[in-house]
């Protein structure tokens, strides 16, 4: 494994080509019927069965897509939903994922002051050291809220580093509210995200959390791509960062948007997808074509997507 | 069960004759020693030794403040370090708060857009109605980072409401750093944080949120105690508003500063404090008193605040 996150995330893009990111936020009620027609899976109401159902569901769909993608984001409010057994399979597909040999954004948006942020770090970024649990990997990189400020971000960050690995700190959101909240401006029309945005560079270009082959942080930014046409200069602004890049697909980013994150040579953003692949074979293009066979379906979607955003890539360039 | 948790919060702080708040985040290697040298508990490296160690301790803090407070808030962060073990003891602890007669408080500051925050508030706010588990309880509100906006807060303040529970909105930090993001000022002077309070009262005085004793809404928001002096005009710009006050003692905020928060009638606000009453043991004033009987320590220290602040109260009337 490479020693530093955006090294070793550069390297994933470059391997598989693309920059796509297949983001796993699981429904119980929309799986495929293959799984929760099953005698053992069929009961939303029973959590153990519900919890199998989701991580039959989860694990399948990583294996259709981790040949195809470097980087997969698990949506730990879908497992928390389940209590402390959906936590415990957030760590199992955690293990799953770093089996798969993918690179793993653990989307828990955590944040807090100091010495809570040192807790909720240790839990969610470092790897385990408790007894007999040493073989518990966290996952590669854990997506980070910085409302307060940078001595809440830096412990993630430190504790991230320590076992190379990343953060990405919220700054803009895709969702319609976002806009009131943190396009909130000062008098010379700064506005809030872009003073954000300037905190978390600023803490993200100090040496020790660069990495030594690509020049990049290992701190980066989550931007909804539904917020591009304003927010892509922070591309040109910030060259050391990272981009994740949510609003693709079911939100309503195009892939031209999306691609405005990336680095001329494709790195430098990972564009995360979840509902239009996860359930491809609710979508008539591919239910018509592959039927029940659900993983087919999403096997497909993700090609056509990295298609997509691959094509926009090339047009940009 | 009183039906709102503002009515219920309200009657609560009358019937214990004050506003405290014990917060719950427990760090091993703090513990007292007679729990931390037990044979059967002497172990950090341990995880459910660890965590039993943890449980013996909060519960018998919890045990010993119960008739004395009306609230105790519960940090989660301490307890996800230790994985879905440790969500397994928050919840447990939750039980344990219930079965007490507290209200509970679960620190949790989770934050997401629409789809992602209603599975967050399924797991943290709403009683539990998977099979079989049905007599766990949610706390009676949690914290909620509301840098999605409205849309982000509102599937929270939903689902709390329709089991009779609440959400504070983190509105000022108590940190260091967070003036630098928080006071973030526009044009005429109006900083982040007042902006985004003018959002969640707006949200929060909505008919449906507000309690039909109190008149006071089951959207609140924390404002750390340290700020007082720039904050403190929030109590009368928001009479529907219930605020949680962080900050009190380790942070450095004091008695007169965090009851500037309380309503005429000492209600309207929680002011919650941790390290100085968890770790009252080691506390000189109170070991030279009472030497090893850790709990006393505990116990004197909460009688010492609530004496604190009542008299701060006192003085401002």
């Amino acid at each position: 494994m490479t020693a530093h996150f955006a090294d070793r995330l550069a390297d994933a893009i470059k391997i598989k080509g693309n920059c796509v990111c297949v983001g796993i936020d699981p429904v119980y009620s929309k799986l495929p019927k293959a799984i929760i027609e099953h005698k053992d899976l069929n009961d939303e109401t029973d959590l153990p069965v519900a919890m199998d159902a989701i991580f039959e569901f989860c694990t399948r769909v990583m294996r259709v897509v981790a040949p195809l993608v470097p980087a997969v984001k698990i949506n730990s409010g879908f497992f928390e939903r389940y209590y402390w057994e959906g936590v415990e399979n957030y760590y199992s597909l955690v293990q799953e994922a770093e089996a798969l040999g993918l690179e793993i954004i653990g989307d828990v948006k955590r944040g807090d002051i100091g010495s809570t942020a040192e807790a909720y770090a240790a839990g969610h970024i470092r790897n385990c050291e408790f007894l007999d649990m040493e073989h518990i990997v966290a996952p590669d990189a854990i997506t980070v809220n910085g409302f307060a400020g940078v001595d809440g971000i830096r412990p993630f960050a430190d504790a991230a580093l320590a076992d190379g690995k990343g953060i990405y700190v919220w700054v803009r959101a895709s969702n319609p509210s976002a806009g009131i909240i943190q396009d909130f401006a000062d008098a010379n029309g700064k506005k809030y995200y872009e003073h954000l945005a300037e905190q978390v560079a600023t803490l993200a270009c100090e040496k020790q959390y660069i990495g030594a082959v690509t020049g990049m942080s290992n701190i980066g930014m989550v931007i909804g791509g539904t917020t591009a046409e304003q927010t892509q200069n922070l591309r040109d602004q910030y060259p050391h960062i990272n981009f994740l890049v949510p609003g693709f697909g079911a939100q309503g980013a195009d892939a031209q948007s999306c691609v405005k994150f990336c680095k001329a040579d494709g790195t430098g953003a990972l564009i995360p997808a979840s509902r239009s692949i996860l359930y491809a074979f609710d979508n008539p293009v591919y239910k018509d074509q592959f039927g029940e066979e659900w993983e087919k379906c999403i096997e497909q979607a993700t090609v056509d997507m990295i298609a997509q955003v691959n094509q926009a890539l090339a047009e940009r360039a």
